[in-house]
């Protein structure tokens, strides 16, 4: 299991904004192989912004490298360059292997 | 839904010996209330170190806080700080809010 996590830090009074691009985008992920689940995010509040995280579970590293290199990939990421900007700098992502799972 | 993630800056050549520490601790997170799932996430590697995440869902973020006020908590984490250090620096916590669920 792989998990793919993008962070975005967040201009203070973007929040509803910066959910409601998330909540409106058309992914299409769950027609994707591999994909096994979504969410984002909402951690915690700095000073001048809010971190959030998307946060996508997949079957393995293989499967998110797919997709990555998919037309799928890059009609979900057309326009995102264009919109008003909601957070600071640059999401960074972050790649995680699951190498432990229970309790 | 919450996730809870601890952030940890694992020496290079630790990597093994963390994991293993991990996977032979006995949390007793199975018998505290909210709790839903853990997983143990390998990252990206930085010159230094590699990223490690715990990463524990529970049902909300009450949950998660009665834990950490529990005697069980208390127990789980008793000797942590005095094992060698695999770690640069502290594990830096992190607790995120699902906003959106789904794809």
């Amino acid at each position: 299991m792989f998990i793919a996590m993008n962070r975005f830090q967040v201009a203070k009074g973007s929040e509803e904004e910066f959910e409601q691009v998330w909540a409106e985008r058309d992914s299409q992920l769950d027609k994707v192989a591999g994909f096994v689940e979504f969410h984002l995010l909402r951690g915690p509040e700095a000073e001048d912004h809010t971190l959030f995280a998307s946060h996508t579970i997949w079957k393995d590293r293989a499967a998110f490298e797919d997709w990555t290199k998919s037309e799928a990939f890059r009609r979900a990421h057309a326009g995102a360059g264009s919109r008003k900007a909601l957070y600071l700098g640059h999401p960074q992502f972050e790649g995680f292997e699951v190498v432990l799972e229970g309790n």
